[in-house]
């Protein structure tokens, strides 16, 4: 299985990565994204990484190169599920993972990416407490 | 890696299958999920199989019994994203999955589960049109 499957729900696009992110599948999942957002108009993209428990500069490179590529098509990229052992590595690689947003679950990185979107219609359900990150646009 | 995640959204649980289920894995994600169900009071199991092209009689049925086992727990089970090949697969080694509720992708399957498990507060955006398969309660 060469490519990392791409849930749309509603206005998100939902990414659980299971596997290690060697080099193609990793061009495979950056463009199928890209393509993906383009295709679905996507607001939001989130990236689950809770399977992960070892990481390499490569793939915190591509981590920042997706959430890039998605900014300039106007979708927001939300990581979440980080385990501690992944972010002590991140910082000690030098990639403080700058201009991706994070939160602890799904759950919370879901009511990030509405707070960020602002969609009136989630307002009811609205909040972002225990949000990890949150950087103003 | 020898755990897949399982990701809480709400009262559901979203589980994406992306490699082989061989044995040891397919084992531990039925006793993860029957544990996350009891622990989260979760309504409804969503799996996904968008990634999975190839199966066997041991994957099928893996399936039907984990949502024989959430059944007795309370909860539903839908199956999502199901290849064409599989379908034919299935049916071809005489797995038809029976009491499986499926659903063409997690958007689908998440309005039959909403459905099925009629929360009011989803009453306005309800819609199960394309929902493959409805078992009635």
């Amino acid at each position: 299985m060469d490519k990392i499957p791409i849930l749309r729900m509603g206005s998100y696009l939902l990414v659980t990565i299971q596997v290690d992110l060697y080099d193609r599948l990793a061009l495979n999942l950056e463009a199928d994204l890209v393509q993906m957002v383009q295709k679905t108009s996507a607001k939001g993209v989130l990236i689950d990484i809770s399977a992960v428990s070892i990481v390499d500069s490569f793939m915190g490179r591509i981590i920042g190169n997706i959430a890039g590529m998605c900014k300039i098509l106007d979708s927001e990229t939300v990581v979440v599920g980080m385990q501690p052992a992944v972010a002590i590595t991140l910082i000690e690689l030098g990639l403080p993972l700058k201009g991706v947003h994070t939160a602890l679950d799904v759950e919370k990185g879901m009511a990030l990416l509405k707070s960020m979107i602002d969609e009136d219609r989630y307002d009811d359900d609205d909040d972002d407490e225990g949000a990890d990150d949150i950087i103003l646009k």
